[in-house]
């Protein structure tokens, strides 16, 4: 495709193709599409103009433009490429080096190794190492002795757990991997579920690293299946397991705001992989306690025993919950009803999230008569 | 597999497998499991005793027990029937039943049709009826004239679009399809990000119609893309398209209360499919506007109209935003900046959504940065 001469550019119609956008307070007076497919290739010849194809950006990926004419303000680095004929290698140096190197972020979803999506299928068999994130959650299928090699006979590649200290300690060996290969990163449910991946992702992108998302369920939206609306719900909250000398109590000022405006809230309930004992901190010498996975059971006694302590109640025993287990595998557990009625259910196997219903609406209410807990 | 007689039953121990749970006040005596694995197939036999297998109720599909003495009480319909191997027809029954007749409801997520996933695609091509929901939600790729011919191409069926007439007043006919057949019904996002499944859900229930839901990401999570942490979001709005003559605002109470506690919104914003003119209703012959998508720039014109009677704004316009079109696809658009900033911006074709972000974590500012609109 010929381009045309400087000239012919300045005074061209401006034509924004749908992956392109400008950010004000340019005035795009002579930006031109080298093509029409959603390929970013720009070329911008206006001083101070700033363009970010949001194809690689919304990747994470570097902003790609062609300094033609003027200087361009671009962030975040490496410095702007182009991809227009005029520029032509600075293209391919580009498309090989993410050929090169790649970070995917992969959500599984909840239940087995059929809920990764065929998008995240192909970005894994792709990778030359792919790691699995193994302490902010836990696959139904991690509990099974035969979840992982599922994983691994379904992807033919093996699969290294990536425990707490790999990812908090060792991420950098994890980013310097993806420097010169495609490395997957997979996550139970959706990536962004733990502030963990953020951090993984900013640090990446910090050091140039190609890096691509693929969405899955997480619980977040899955707690929609027992019929309370996803848009009624309040804050999301955390109850961590209460110790003799440390009881947090930060989720109840939260759930009373969100029944306050007659919203359901999801309780997300605590996990402890790979915690090192108190003892052997103290000896220098980590050893690890019990995995713990918190019950509904548990979570409903230390909601009623930080309730005590309020004189108005955000909720009582009687209040109306909704219990899952398992949820999003084969034998995914729910249960509505009170408080007291759930705390005698034995929901089974972890992991467990409640919800704390606000106001409900009549097909809500008929949803949830499905799940009803009967005495 | 041999049954002990009634008067040992009476007497053995109970062992509570994780797919089995007990509504309480139920006094356990006399409950046994026939099988040691998941399948639902419990026989008990003490008065008043209510057992429901979740593994079936979790799908909400039908409860199943056995009444080898006293009442049961047991909901929904239909009957409880059991597997043990004194009933042994009932189970051939039901199972025979399932094999006929299962409602699919199969989230199909945000990008393409490689975002379905493996169980998902497993299920379809197990259909003889494919419908895809057409209304309330929109795929990035249902804009793409090959769009749907790239599912059926993935499928190897041919798909039916069900547009709002259809599964507002026609859903009977799916169900009754249900009842005889597989019918996948397919759904942009996760299954139940919007009422209109959970209604379908409800009557194939009522029906007595298997049901199975295949969760996958949807708006409410993917957003987490932008580094804003989804425990923070209060209550998501929807943005409806303003009138001259109907101006509808309560949007704006819900982010005032959101904003208040610190708290991030996600604005939904208006899709209109398949809405009759005005005129043609009067007529009595339907006619229909063209599909219209409200942009980021008309959601925060809007947003900023209704500010302005307010005294103590819940935001102005140099509030931070982050703007996202076609979240999830390849061409994803992903802007954070003020209100004007963004009201700039051209994002494209939809959909679009827009966050207010509340109170920002140093960690959330960070990958912010990577969107950030620069002048």
């Amino acid at each position: 495709m010929s381009v045309p001469p400087k000239s012919q550019l300045s005074t061209a119609t401006l034509t924004l193709k749908s992956p392109l956008y400008l950010t004000p307070p340019c005035r795009v007076l002579r930006l031109r599409l080298c093509r029409p497919s959603w390929l970013p290739c720009v070329c911008l010849c206006h001083p101070k103009l700033c363009v970010r194809p949001p194809l690689l950006y919304g990747q994470l990926s570097s902003p790609v433009a062609c300094l033609c004419n003027g200087a361009v303000t671009l962030s975040p680095q490496p410095a702007p490429v182009c991809f227009c004929s005029e520029c032509s290698w600075e293209k391919t140096e580009t498309e090989e080096k993410k050929k090169r190197e790649m970070l995917y972020i992969i959500g599984l979803g909840l239940g087995d190794e059929r809920d990764i999506t065929m998008r995240g299928l192909e970005a894994v068999k792709s990778c030359e190492k792919v790691y699995m994130e193994a302490y902010t959650s836990l696959l139904s299928f991690g509990l099974d002795s035969h979840g992982l090699s599922n994983l691994e006979k379904l992807y033919g590649k093996s699969i290294t757990l990536a425990d707490r200290e790999m990812v908090e300690e060792k991420a950098h060996h994890i980013l310097e991997e993806a420097r010169h290969s495609h490395v997957a990163f997979l996550v139970v449910g959706d990536p962004f579920g733990a502030t963990t991946h953020t951090d993984l992702v900013v640090r990446a992108k910090k050091m140039g690293i190609h890096v691509q998302i693929v969405h899955n369920a997480s619980v977040l939206n899955a707690i929609g299946i027992c019929g309370l609306q996803l848009y009624r719900y309040g804050q999301t909250v955390s109850i961590p397991f209460f110790t003799d000398s440390w009881r947090p109590d930060s989720f109840y000022e939260k759930i009373h705001s969100n029944r306050t405006m007659g919203l359901h809230t999801l309780c997300l309930l605590d996990i402890r992989v790979k915690e090192p004992t108190l003892e052997s901190l103290a000896r220098g010498r980590k050893t690890y306690e019990p995995p713990r996975y918190m019950t509904i059971n548990t979570a409903i006694e230390q909601l009623l025993e930080v309730v005590q302590e309020h004189q108005q109640p955000a909720y009582t025993e009687d209040t109306q919950c909704v219990g899952f287990a398992r949820l999003g595998s084969d034998d995914q557990t729910i249960v509505a009803g009170t408080m007291r009625q759930l705390q005698m259910v034995d929901f089974g196997a972890p992991l467990h999230c409640l919800v704390i219903t606000g106001n409900t609406h009549p097909l809500e209410e008929e949803m949830l008569e499905f799940y009803r807990c009967r005495t």
